[in-house]
């Protein structure tokens, strides 16, 4: 079985328990010639997908009424692989989706790692340093790297932590986030298992 | 008397009373012929005002061993102007800095609304939403909107008041932020107060 989750920069592949990427702008998806099971928030890619075949979009086994019309499809897959808990999805943006018994509360959107970097430099070249994930948190910073550290991280930290729900961290940067929340579970193949779990209940 | 605070975007006057500001690409400093007693962050125009013997840099009445090096002078003077509490300097850049029994704690930088804005529009055209400023931010978000302004404007309330200490309110966009910190008090002149302070102080 192929399992694809497709974003803005990269499809996403699982095939036996094993992962891998391919270029969101470069790869040819008909170049795959068997079944996939796939879900997609890259507009222009699911234009593309719809005429073949072999794509089988997932999106259609889901219910629909338990989420909010403009909400990502991959934030409502990964909502499903969960019962109880909090997921942080790290990719371009950060996703943070709070479920309680297995039904969705509601969530918010914060920049991605690069997005705030670049925000950042945009403001003032003075402001133009890279984040430091062995921060210490708990002290108020006195130097510019861990300024711009702290209002990025520790702001995220502080919301999230306040609902003391089980952390779940899943996406492309949800290592360099654990370093962040170290009592965060890292599950990078989140999506793959909600995906699963939709094709099992069709 | 005549004070002037410069930022990135203008020139913030005082003047017997009363405020009023010039756009900082555009202003002509050398037009003023009275003493300015003034701080600057505007690495251009503090090479111009060097040059003109009527502007008086304030910065060197700092006592510069309470703050660190990289540090905004603005920062520095609006930290003067309390005893305790929490400075939100919302500009360009939203600027947190803590004040005990008169000595800097430290403080962190987070992106300024239009800043911020930009970065969601960036990551996806499906972000490309105004913040709202009359959110219930007891309540997790169920549209786009909501979304995007609990990631900006929750983070950051959950970070500042998490210190339990009093919220002073600065900078231009200080009233719509007030909207978020209910219980801050608004003081759009406090880096004057604080240039007051170090002029009486030398």
């Amino acid at each position: 079985m192929l399992l694809c989750d497709i974003g803005n920069t990269s499809y996403h592949f699982l095939e036996d328990g094993i992962e891998y990427k391919k270029d969101a702008q470069t790869f040819d998806p008909s170049t795959i010639k068997e079944e996939v099971h796939y879900i997609c928030v890259n507009t222009k890619i699911k234009l593309i997908l719809k005429d073949l075949e072999n794509w089988i979009d997932l999106s259609g086994h889901l219910d629909m009424s338990k989420y909010y019309e403009t909400m990502g499809v991959d934030r409502m897959v990964a909502s499903e692989a969960i019962k109880n808990g909090i997921i942080i999805d790290a990719g371009s943006a950060v996703t943070v989706d709070i479920v309680k018994d297995g039904l969705f509360q509601g969530g918010f959107i914060y920049p991605g790692l690069n997005a705030m970097s670049q925000t950042y430099k945009n403001i003032s070249s003075a402001l133009d340093y890279p984040f430091n994930f062995d921060i210490d948190l708990n002290k108020f910073p006195k130097n510019s790297t861990d300024a711009i550290t702290y209002g990025y991280l520790k702001t995220l930290y502080a919301e999230v932590t306040s609902h003391n729900m089980n952390i779940i961290l899943t996406g492309g940067d949800a290592k360099e986030f654990a370093k962040i929340f170290p009592d965060a579970k890292v599950n990078e193949s989140l999506i793959f298992k909600g995906m699963k779990k939709l094709l099992q209940n069709r």
